[in-house]
């Protein structure tokens, strides 16, 4: 059962802004590719509007500290690690650090993030409503130790 | 029956790149939302999933040609002119000038573009189909005389 | 000495995602555009490369908690508040909500977020640097009191 | 000496719009890291801030059309060429190809679009000016045969 996820990425020149850093909404942008990149290695769907099982993560709350800046062209990872699994929710925490010429992980955390994501289907009358998290996701999810992402 | 429509709008921080300036992809979300402003001004829906009644302009081709860059805070006019009404499909061309302190329009195009959109339906099996422009949205629409765009 | 600023804006195509909703990212791009406009509004500089007083407020953290989606032509106010001023750092509050046909803000805060950014200017090498905030631009702002932004 | 690139990309959630496909503006963003890649697999800078050797590439123009939609998930070749090099300007043509499960290029060129970008550096104002494409970039391109993409 995994419980994180990695993502290499490199920043692209129209994600930068005039102060010629990455703006700073563009690492949510980047960690929900990283989660898309998690479900899609699980075979699960990020959406699906498949009728009768109709799935969907709209998002309750997102945040981001941002330790240092990255510009155009540099290489990052971005981990992604399941912090808690509740009923209804998921809440994933992301850590971006850059790499090397060598492709090596630096140690240093630039940036910090969080989303947490409520697990929705459609209800007969197609409205969306939180549903437990169905037993086959759940079943590929485990949170990670907080040892992987503290300290 | 309206052949243009005129947005005000401002650069922001996040529609700006490294090299200072406003990144060139905007300059297409921009005529978009001239383009959304004015269909709201005719009370005409841009898109619409009402069941019997879906709508949609699927973008045909777009493009712009750039004289001069724009920054953050300058305050620009786009102005949508038809330039062409087919059977089925529209052709909007659109023209930025920036604004003066005064509120002024400057004469010159800092930027002209074009967007060419197809009118579509969805089809028994909820597949997007080309359809002739409505009737009721037809009678909303005129083509500019050339005149207003050129020389 | 203002504590608040607000800001009307209507949701734009091109910010919706495949959920039909404006995705997540959007709203932080908003609420720079939000304090942009309160900086204008001042005649301050959000931003300013001016030799000998280069000025830049690089974002530290950002959140947002989602309570309800917006969708397509939606018209919301985004209204700003100083929720702390510190030596070198401002924390500004955000709170969305839609607003009638009428042009009349519903009562209910469809989202919710914060930016804490930090005050920097350039050292004799051009390197960025954390400073405090200028007597001229403190002089302008004022936390605004909790009554404003709880219950 | 190359005349072409290849990126392979998946499209991402927050490239959607609520159509369902990828918003028509994000083309121009995908040709643009193609772009960027070709450049990077030159060695050669997109943009360049070091003093005495200023260089950029601003867009003159840029076009797409669009003969399929892309949707969240899809997997998509973005092949760059060489169309057209001038004393100051380059032409890149891109075409957009989906790819199947086995990672295998479909025939099918579901967008293909344009950008002319001209050679500038900063003159001794640091103002931006055109320039002849320097001679050690020039070496390192070279126009593709029209047959590489017609027909």
């Amino acid at each position: 059962m995994p419980s994180e996820f990695r993502l290499v990425r490199t920043v692209e020149f129209s994600e930068t802004d005039m102060a010629g850093i990455m703006h700073f909404s563009n690492f949510f942008r980047w960690m929900e590719a990283c989660e898309a990149g998690f479900y899609r290695s699980l075979d699960l769907p990020l959406i699906s509007f498949v009728p009768g099982n109709v799935v969907g993560w709209p998002r309750v709350s997102a945040s981001c500290s941002y330790k240092q800046p990255l510009r155009f062209n540099d290489t990052v990872e971005v981990r992604l690690l399941i912090k808690e699994l509740r009923t209804r929710a998921v809440v994933f925490l992301f850590q971006f650090r850059k790499m090397d010429a060598a492709g090596q992980v630096r140690p240093a955390v630039v940036a910090q993030g969080e989303i947490a994501a409520v697990c929705v289907t459609a209800d007969a009358a197609g409205k969306m409503v939180a549903q437990p998290i169905p037993a086959a996701v759940r079943a590929k999810l485990e949170p990670a130790p907080a040892s992987a992402y503290t300290a």
